[in-house]
């Protein structure tokens, strides 16, 4: 095992009607005159945020809105909410939403305290400080809600580029199930599916004797192929949602990938799919993740075959474990394609003649120069080779 | 699953030579004045102290000390603590050591902001405020160097009480695994037990659909299997070691405990007896956990069923679920075995007569008001019972 250091100090308050509290919980991390940042018009149909504004007013705390923020969410709105919040000397940031709605607030928070262009920290300049953020959780996939994360695509080239910084990490966030109950199946399928990318990404380390995290990482990955047919049957279940929620956060705060090397290549290898097509982040990495596991199982056999055993449930083929290893990458496929996910460019509305420029970007964009993860290293002609699996 | 929050907000630092840092992290979280708090000679023969003090000089942090804590840590100690910190107007505790330590240095902590005797806190009252404490982990046991909890023995008639808040959570936690390689077989078996029965109090649950924190628990007691014949096999293995802390601190800072009932009757049942045989606390839990699970079984076979299957291979018995329960519980009852643990009362140096005695203080200590347990309601003639399975 590596050396590392953890440190999650998100306050989660989890489960029915945890909401209400929002201005308790504002109040209790410094929040004065706060910037609520949402998407679409969900948030107003559903009433959850006159909920919010209810519970901010109860604790006499001044608000500004602005909404508006779309999946893979861009640069755009994030120039006008730091203006906002320079402007109106806003202390705090809420975001009400799911992933991208949070990774919005958190490019805001940090950029509200910087003189220079935002864009500078997804460009890889490192960030000292920030407003804090705290959330109200409405989907689970992104993770976000507990992770120092944080995604966006930049308007000019679409070039979506993530960053990562302690000070991003909300101080607290609020999950309640129910507020996810409302999402559409394929919405919520997405959700899933980048959910288990969050684990597969870590899983895949060429560090040798990480039992801990391994054992984690399958528990998790067990009960989102417990959990995800049942939300997918009934999308009212609480119970599997709140399953879901849950394990969506651990997913990524980073709790299943302390001492190892992760690889994330399949993340960056989708990213470009994503700000091109404007697909779903999870639609994307149900149709890349198979293809780069088939293209890379080679470098270590013995790590698939043990995914496909204690995930899968599939039987260990002692004479040639390269089978079992190949038999739970079917296994995943097969389940993806049971939540209604995609599994290749064309249902993905993605195009061959496009390849190329992807693999070159994926390789080079922001501080990459020119190869991509850290379980296998790959280049831009491997990249170019995964993507043809996905024809 | 039920409503909850979750807050752990600790600084872990992990790895080897961690412990040079102590004094970096001591003033990071604001530390000027500290009392180092230590067990026996251990950390003073193995050069830990001085490193450690070279660490705080090298940040020009003053300190004083204060050695001589035993396992089952003592009030006595404890008030010797709070007067030197409130004569000495310490502002930061570091433990360098292992539960025992950790305990009485946020007994000491808690103690040293309140004007009355700090033994009101182990009797129920809550904890406002505490000074800061760090700490320096030597050995894989408690789980304290994460979690809110403290355990002190009263002279004053031998009641081991607990007492738990947030402000005791420690503020960082070095963990290096080099430290536990001296830690003898016995404690160290000790260490492992502890850590598997803070999964199982945790585990046994009234609580319907929590797959997500039952699949951590399984997969934490699976590491603890797969790590523990490999430490006892060979102490400076230095990975096993390293798995088996991390897991320590995940067992208990109730990262597997969220959202559903626990049971710890089987702590309440253990603490009378090292309480007054001053057998070490795992070793306790070692006999009382078989017995315990024996006895309750039958509120839930497919729960012991499902713990057998999951956890120990066991393969499930269709038509009479409880073989399979009962199986598991052979299982664990050899695991415990295989690493040199007690089994029974004589093993312990337990005498049968003292049953009623322990029974009553195990029901009747503190806030409890005749029942004991989670999971299942025990009352004293149930502890009766279940102390004399351990005969």
């Amino acid at each position: 095992m590596d050396n590392f250091t953890f440190y999650s100090p998100t306050y989660f308050i989890f489960g029915k009607n945890t909401e209400k509290d929002t201005g308790k919980y504002v109040k209790r991390f410094g929040g004065n005159k706060v910037l609520i940042h949402y998407g679409g018009g969900s948030v107003i149909r559903s009433g959850l945020l006159d909920r919010i504004k209810v519970s901010l007013d109860e604790e006499e705390i001044e608000y500004i809105e602005l909404g508006g923020v779309k999946p893979n969410p861009r640069s755009g709105l994030v120039y006008e909410g730091i203006d906002l919040c320079k402007k109106e000397k806003v202390d705090f940031i809420l975001a009400v939403g799911g992933g991208s709605v949070i990774d919005s607030a958190k490019a805001i928070a940090a950029g509200t305290l910087y003189e220079g262009d935002f864009w500078d920290f997804y460009e890889g300049k490192p960030i000292e400080k920030a407003l804090p953020v705290g959330t109200v959780l409405t989907i689970a996939a992104a993770g976000s809600e507990g992770s120092p994360n944080s995604v966006i695509t930049n308007e000019n080239g679409m070039y979506k580029r993530g960053t990562k910084a302690e000070v991003l990490r909300p101080v607290f966030s609020i999950l309640n199930p129910v507020l996810s109950q409302t999402v559409p199946p394929y919405q919520t399928a997405c959700g899933i599916v980048d959910i288990m990318a969050h684990l597969l990404e870590r899983y895949f380390t060429t560090t040798k004797d990480v039992e801990v995290t391994d054992r984690l990482i399958e528990g998790l990955l067990l009960t989102m192929i417990h959990e995800a047919p049942r939300v997918m049957k009934d999308p009212n279940n609480y119970e599997a949602r709140a399953n879901i929620m849950w394990a969506g956060m651990l997913a990524h705060n980073n709790l299943c990938g302390v001492g190892r090397v992760q690889d994330w290549a399949s993340h960056n290898i989708e990213h470009e799919l994503s700000a091109l097509y404007d697909c779903a982040h999870g639609a994307g990495l149900a149709v890349v993740f198979p293809a780069w596991m088939t293209y890379n199982m080679k470098h270590d056999i013995n790590r698939f075959a043990q995914l496909a055993v204690r995930v899968w449930g599939c039987q260990m083929d002692f004479a040639n474990p390269e089978n079992t290893a190949r038999e739970g990458i079917e296994a995943l496929k097969r389940f993806f394609k049971s939540i209604g996910m995609p599994s290749n460019f064309k249902e993905l509305g993605a195009k061959e003649e496009d390849i190329p420029k992807m693999a070159h970007k994926a390789c080079y964009s922001g501080t990459r120069n020119g190869t991509i993860g850290g379980f296998v290293k790959l280049d831009e002609k491997d990249v170019i080779n995964i993507y043809r699996l996905m024809l």
